[in-house]
């Protein structure tokens, strides 16, 4: 087959032209020699580190000995690897101790670490994320204690928005922030107060891996009457250290007020231990505000939404790594036959079978499919960034629209891939004597956190589609009739050009019937449906747009295979939409109806 | 909510009408007080002591200390109380030591066990059907010496079929009997042989929770030859118990040469140890033939039909576990507000978003769907056994061709159930202090055991549909049709029973369809989206039957839950049959097509 590396070359370099972005003044100095540097040392050092991490990480789940969190070697060995690796450093600014790469670069080395382990990539991907918060609105002593440390993989970060009570619903966290004295405004560090409350869902919170970890802890700061406020509205962000730093910024030994309350015990993802967090068990744990006052959810949404294209590719690496097994295990494995041969002759290998193929097909469709979305946000995320002020405008409206696909279709589909590998093995798949059972473990997380599918659903339907005025939309539906006019120029992409137009069509009609009256409850009350059909059909789309790239290597195997996972999307996968829209467009209001005593 | 006990009554009494089988020969000493007495120990002991039992058995996983599988004692205790529960007894004859009770009562009372422990329940289901198929076709002494004392709760059966080499394609099996000496014929326990090979995925094959344990195991026979034949024709059937029998038919303490080679470590189900045994270590393992010679592969299916089912029912009832515990859930748990409200306002229960109610209503339809299907095929049984001449011949029929559809729906859908139910308890469902993931892990062993998905949807397209020159599909759409027409009477069904007809009218012809030339590689080749589509329609009927039968209650929380649980399905599951249909019809070739080199 071809290997993830080359897969990432092709959706790199001949679909989307990432080479293009070198001739952006941001990304002069990089070519694709850099480029290759990066996706060649990411490869290894997932190959040699990380894989090999894995399963110790699951069976040697963290737990608490009394003194501190344990973690296998291992894991401490994969993420010293990790941190040497440059990644960390990848996409920041020059001047921030980064290399400036493109971030849809950055994306694709760390394909390679997700499809190795889910969990472990999971430190690197939220210490990222951190300092790039940091980096964005972060002063400069802030960027310098804080940020430049986590680049350099000296230290870990956190985010720390849940409690107990409030998951879904952000307005609710009561953990309280009071200024630190009179002259709280003058620490170098920035605004210091003190925070008591329970953070819960902490991931990467406690270990001995760093010099520190930085979490960013979402808190209330008290109104005019000096209470907290209700809402979002009074919610401001602070950096909150483990460990307290000395007069130069650098940690000392001496813990903060954060005290670890408890270790969640998963179904998965056990690579990086999930915890509760008190702070203020004694005097208060001290956090120095990011922003201004009640900025706090804003600032942090600027984390979250590329934290959120990360959960996808979590997922679908995690989904391709299932692929991988399964594909490999249905080329030796042997079993039956041809219908109607000779009982005597020898069993044939299991990939042979035409129900065995489906099931491979699918994987392949859902998983690279997933891929090539994650590395196409990736690419909006450098146009928003590095390309003009149109291009730029442009690329936020979609990336927007884009992101809870991102986050939720790999979430959703790339877990039942991994469910069709352990069918693809059989009772083989059901043991723990191969991999694939912990992938499907790993991967039912990625519905769950960073904003569970209903809460992606919400978003979509209810913000996201009708945002600027339905540009977002527009924008959308011109890229695809851009795709369809592309295949149309193929005779034998020509029909799926056809069904890609009606579908988004359909994908349009059926939001715009949704929102036919203001009443928010008939119009979101399918937002999931909804949700599950505009990702089918984005993911038809991505799978359109490729297989048309991919048309000047009509004689390779690649292309044949990206052929017949199109065909098969369009064949098998695509009209589902008809019955995810149909409840969206006619108001179904059986979900709303139902009562409690009904059950 | 309802409960368990008022479904079962609801659907047995008001819908199956089950009470009118006491009007049968066979059944004429019993009435509804035998019944009732049946369900409340049923429903008793699997809360008193399976319930409490299940979560040890998955974190004390079966393990092998020198000696021998030890299993947490609250196994121990569960079992026990099971078989003195009577019900491995209840089905069986009178003259067999058995209570003769309708299999549809068994199985009811069996959901109750299935739900607490769908793996320690195992046991039990094991022990039942390994009897039955004695008692069907043993000898007298065979019945006396190795049924009587399962039926009594002496002794644990097990089923004996899949080598490492041979799981789907049993006919690959290279175990082998040979006669135990000339006067191999005159063993009072019957055909005396001496068995070699390996038998791997045995369930509840070694732990000494009994007298002892029966294995039924698969093998061949040499040929006239002298060799063991090709093919599944020389698969004859054995009775193999772990440990010898003296002269009065009693377990000694010798061991028969049965060795436990390995325990295979699983993602779930992991109450009942699953083992590789060795057969023949040393001079060969005692078994007794059970039939003629090459009548094993025969003989094994009347075990298998009714084990499919019983996984059906165990699909349905862990599905329905986590429905029961997602419902408590998102009945207390408090979080968001309607759209709109105060945000200083109290929080919501989350029962209260449409999101989590539909994806409760998806639970119900599912496994209410599914257990309705396992309890009308019980009902089958029972009119197969005891019913007049044609109303048997109808019912064999119409079972004949459900089986798998009771078999793979369950496994697929009630598996989904266990998706959603840790969805709805977020990241709480993702631990293991709350008992949904332990269901999602459990429940993905149906789709895999007993014949896989894949191999349902070939014995559905490939042989059922068209047995009996059609007469069984024409069985089925009558049935159909019976619904139909008296759903037609209420007015508020109607466009039900129109859908209904439609859609059974659709997978009759796409199975034509499919069936149009004899090339069976391109009629199979879509096997499952067919069965998947079957299997939809067949829930649809199952739930527009019941709503029918639910009109006559129409102002009770029941009625309206069926009612709603019926237009959910309806609107928002059956629509998804064109998408399968769709390619069956079409005779789809992309997975057929689809080559190796390509993926």
């Amino acid at each position: 087959m071809a290997s993830l590396r080359d897969e990432l070359d092709f959706l790199l370099y001949r679909w989307l032209d990432v080479e293009a972005l070198t001739s952006r003044r941001r990304y002069a100095e990089h070519s694709r020699g850099t480029f290759d540097a990066l996706l060649d040392s990411s490869e290894r050092i997932a190959r040699e580190r990380f894989a090999p991490a894995n399963r110790a990480a699951d069976v040697e789940e963290p737990r608490f000995d009394g003194g501190g969190v344990r973690l296998p070697q291992t894991t401490a060995d994969a993420l010293r690897a990790y941190a040497e690796s440059g990644l960390l450093a990848a996409g920041h600014d020059y001047d921030a101790g980064g290399m400036q790469l493109p971030y849809v670069i950055d994306m694709a080395a760390n394909a390679f670490f997700a499809m190795a382990s889910v969990s472990l990539h999971a430190f690197g991907m939220l210490t990222y994320a951190n300092a790039n918060l940091i980096l964005a609105h972060g002063t400069k002593r802030q960027r310098e204690a804080f940020a430049r440390p986590a680049i350099e993989g000296r230290l870990f970060g956190t985010m720390a928005l849940s409690e107990p009570q409030a998951g879904s619903s952000l307005g609710d966290i009561t953990t309280i922030a009071l200024p630190d004295g009179k002259d709280y405004e003058l620490d170098p560090l920035g605004p210091r107060y003190r925070l008591r409350g329970h953070k819960m869902w902490i991931s990467g919170a406690e270990h001995d891996l760093g010099e520190n970890i930085v979490h960013l802890v979402l808190a209330k700061t008290p109104g005019s009457d000096g209470r907290p406020q209700a809402g979002v509205k009074g919610i401001s962000l602070f950096i909150v250290p483990r460990l307290l730093l000395d007069g130069a910024g650098h940690a000392t030994r001496e813990r903060n007020d954060v005290a670890l309350a408890g270790l969640n015990h998963k179904l998965g993802y056990r690579g990086i231990p999930n915890t509760l967090l008190n702070l203020g068990e004694r005097d208060g744990a001290a956090g120095y505000r990011v922003g201004a006052p009640g900025e706090g959810l804003a600032l942090m949404f600027h984390m979250m939404n590329e934290a959120r294209i990360d959960i996808g590719l979590g997922a679908a690496m995690t989904g391709y790594a299932g692929y991988v097994a399964s594909l490999e295990y249905a080329r030796t494995r042997l079993q039956g036959r041809m219908r109607g041969s000779d009982p005597s002759s020898p069993q044939v290998r299991i990939i042979e079978h035409a129900d065995v193929k489906r099931m491979l097909l699918a994987q392949k469709a859902y998983c690279e499919g997933a891929l090539a979305l994650c590395l196409y946000c990736a690419r909006l995320v450098d146009d928003r960034r590095a390309g003009d002020e149109r291009c730029a405008a442009d690329a936020a409206l979609l990336l927007d629209l884009l992101t809870p696909i991102a986050k939720s279709w790999p979430s959703e589909w790339c877990l039942e891939a991994n469910s069709l590998a352990i069918q693809v093995l059989g009772g083989y798949g059901y043991t723990r004597d191969f991999p694939v059972e912990q992938y499907w473990r790993d991967n039912r997380l990625n519905m769950i956190h960073e904003g569970t599918h209903g809460i992606q659903a919400l978003d979509l339907l209810g913000r996201k589609v009708r945002a600027a005025d339905g540009r977002a939309m527009a924008a959308w539906r011109a890229r695809v009739e851009a795709t369809c006019e592309r295949a149309r120029r193929d005779v034998s992409l020509a029909p799926w050009a056809h069904a890609l137009f009606a579908a988004a069509q359909d994908v349009d009609a059926a939001a715009r019937s949704a929102w036919s009256d203001e009443d928010s409850r008939l119009a979101l009350a399918n937002a999931t449906p909804f949700m599950q059909a505009f990702g089918h059909t984005v993911i038809a789309w991505m799978w359109l747009d490729v297989a048309a790239a991919a048309s000047s290597q009509a004689r390779s195997d690649l292309f044949r295979g990206k052929r017949m996972a199109t065909r098969y999307f369009f064949d098998y996968e695509l009209p589902k939409t008809a019955a995810w829209l149909r409840v969206v467009a006619e108001r179904n209001a059986t979900c709303a109806d139902m009562q409690d005593a009904w059950f």
